[in-house]
């Protein structure tokens, strides 16, 4: 329970209304009743906020005349809205203990401070640092580390050889470590490359569920500081991703692809093996990435979404695009031998 | 071990041939044999009738003239095909029981009539009622609740405030309520959003292996009764999807967006966030759907497969479409300044 | 710790340089020391061959004089790496021995040389040959089998009634026998129908982490020996997949597809159901296949990645493909009616 002027004194932000009007929850916009912040970060929302029933809302400064309740004022109203929803979590705690049927080495370096849940694995060599969370059934493979305040949700599997950085969120079943796909085309079929380096990532990352990242077939996969990726990504082996890059759910990247700082894939973006792509790129949903990417900016590929009737006959024009622009040359230039192309 | 007279009665069908014939098993057309049922519900397999070995064939009126064996006669051969499959379920059945190895909270309501496997964790809160079967290594975190009659298979994690419904099937490795991918892009990088919201599942859907669905961000992400959700399918924070909904394997549904009811999505559709797709729309396979669609019938995107040598050549000229209809344009009015596009 | 002339002669390699010389490890030609062992197989990467610190090199009989250290002579050289990258593989080995919490059903037949890890379940009926390795986790269903040599990482989920050859590698999470995505569309919703095949898996088969095999819905889903499958693939039901036959991450197969021997699918692939491939086949990434493919050779779909910008105006130019054929058509023959098409 915080007060109006207790939550814009904590997060730095002004107000309007009553100081002493008391906020117990948070919800949205439409939905939000009188003990309740809400917030307006995308306009396309804003037809709710004349009707908002909410305690207060976390809105800019442009919207303050709009609004009929109290207001907690930002110039980033959604940056204000992830800070303050921490203060609503009512997430399970889980306290510093080690569940009797955990199954820790003798041999593996584990802080008090961590909580290993029910039928953890943790073996030889791994290092757990303090307010490490690893939630039942997790396994931590042999010399791995995990830095202070990192959780693991159920049933992830942290390889041997994966070090993970500090207040890190690895959701369930997840799996870092995981051999890459190396092989060699030898004359009675493929023979396996072993894949001998491992994984290392930094702090602040998070990594979705069902999100795979292998390891390294010589050096290591590298996910920079504070890289967050979305669930059912798949990172092949030495990728490394740039710091502050968001990667969203079902995008896959190949083997040996560099992503820079700060860029954004949306989701099932594709990205063929070693290329590489520069800082601040963003790439649109489902782009099939078959080059580098050399200079900043948004890039796409795909076709847009018609009725399938409609779709069935630009598709066969598709097929046939080569022939299309060799008969557009022809009438352009009518003496010219058409081109074999 | 049925007869034929038993099969027609119990599954209001009509037949032909010798009603004690007696029938053992189940196998498709081609393979059947004397004491199995097979069907025929796509027509691209009527070749194989003339020469099936089966004892029955489940199939439409119009086909028994064309039958060498005995029929069961139904306007819906597949689903009387589905009903009947289920007498011959040799899968593996789980006896209420608690397995000694179960990590299970004092303060979870376990009804004395669900089976928990050997390594199943269930949080304080959790509610499971009568006929749940939870396989080795499940997980239910805390306040979660799976009603009557739903399996779960082995691994698969359900976070805490999850609510499943009646005769529900969770495959190995799916994830129910795992954090959203909410995030505000603060001054120092990434700044988590909270997710605090839960999961509800209705009743009678089915959820597959490695499938993952994020938990709201405020309210909840919501599964509409009788939905079916293939393996390897992401379903984003808050989307919602309405009853008896099918969504193919390796589909991405992005956050907030909302599905009808009736809607089919095939294999690989991605459907970008905060849209809404209304009632019975197909969505062909590997579609990207960008917009919301407001009027039921079938929608598609993509290109057509060619050999590599020849696609090379129409996506070069792709790249070029927009020059290419305005050297068209231009063609077509000979006088008119070229549009600047 | 081997010689030079050791490795060339265990392998069948030529060398050039000091019989004598000492290699304790293996690393990139970049990256690699006077003690490592470094290969050139990609010639991409020629420009690192002079300047390389490498102890020795792998390498082609072609560019040995451009070698500035010691050369390991082959006409294979990736194959050659491939097989000496096991050398000096230092990953965890796990001996044979069942771990006290594996749960193991008394009716299982488990060789003494298996190795069972922390919190296994092995159901009754199961076959597990000597040299088995199952990681932490691990549930193998009722009357499974693994052949001799097979390793399964954390927490994979094996169902019944599946057969795994001998010198298999399954990853983590990776989920074999989950049941297909068979359902009819009854009078009131979906109705489903039971799986009741199983899986089969041949020798030598790799399959990766978060992976995807369904059980068949009548008979077996089939993967041949030899075949590797990368992470977060699908496999749906009834599924064939032929020999030497390697599919990329996040590729998915709809139920009833048909894979020869010796294909490729590159990553992201989709494939609809009921299609076959032929032997021989490569399809590059992302690429749908919508029908069957009767030759060899290299397919491809999509379009390629432009700036967000140039695309949106060709993604417009692709919806309006047929009306620019039909303009095209109509200033090739300026008498003719124009098509209605």
């Amino acid at each position: 329970m915080y007060s109006l002027a207790e939550l814009a004194d904590r997060f730095g932000l002004e107000f309007t209304g009553e100081a002493g009007k008391t906020l117990t929850g948070i919800a949205a916009l439409a939905e939000a009743g009188p003990g309740d912040v809400a917030f307006l970060a995308n306009r396309k929302y804003l037809s709710q906020l004349a009707s908002t029933r909410a305690g207060a809302v976390i809105l800019h400064p442009d919207l303050v005349s709009r609004c009929p309740v109290a207001c907690l004022v930002t110039e980033a109203p959604y940056v204000a809205f992830a800070r303050i929803s921490h203060l609503f979590d009512r997430s399970p705690r889980f306290l510093p203990a080690r569940h009797p049927s955990a199954v820790v080495s003798p041999d593996a370096d584990v802080h008090p401070g961590a909580s290993l849940g029910p039928n953890v694995v943790v073996e030889a060599g791994a290092v757990l640092a303090a307010g490490v969370v690893l939630g039942a059934g997790v396994y931590v493979g042999h010399d791995s580390r995990l830095g202070a305040g990192t959780r693991v949700g159920p049933n992830a599997v942290i390889y041997h050889d994966v070090h993970v950085g500090e207040c890190c969120v690895i959701h369930a079943q997840a799996v870092l470590g995981a051999d890459g796909f190396g092989f060699a085309q030898g004359p009675g079929g493929w023979e396996k490359v072993c894949q001998l380096g491992g994984v290392r990532v930094g702090d602040r990352v998070e990594i979705g569920a069902c999100t795979t990242v292998d390891r390294g077939t010589l050096g290591h996969t590298v996910i920079a500081d504070g890289a967050i990726i979305d669930n059912q990504v798949q990172v092949g082996h030495n990728c490394s991703i740039g710091k502050n890059t968001a990667i969203a759910g079902c995008a896959g990247l190949a083997g040996s692809t560099t992503i820079g700082a700060n860029c954004t894939l949306a989701g099932g973006v594709g990205v063929v093996g070693h290329v590489e792509i520069c800082d601040n790129v963003h790439v649109t949903g489902m782009t099939m990435v078959t080059k580098s990417i050399t200079r900043p900016g948004s890039y796409s590929s795909g076709t847009p979404m018609t009725s399938t009737r409609q779709w069935k006959r630009n598709a066969v024009r598709f097929s046939q695009l080569d022939a299309i622009q060799r008969r557009l040359a022809a009438l352009e230039s009518p003496g010219k031998q058409p081109d074999k192309g």
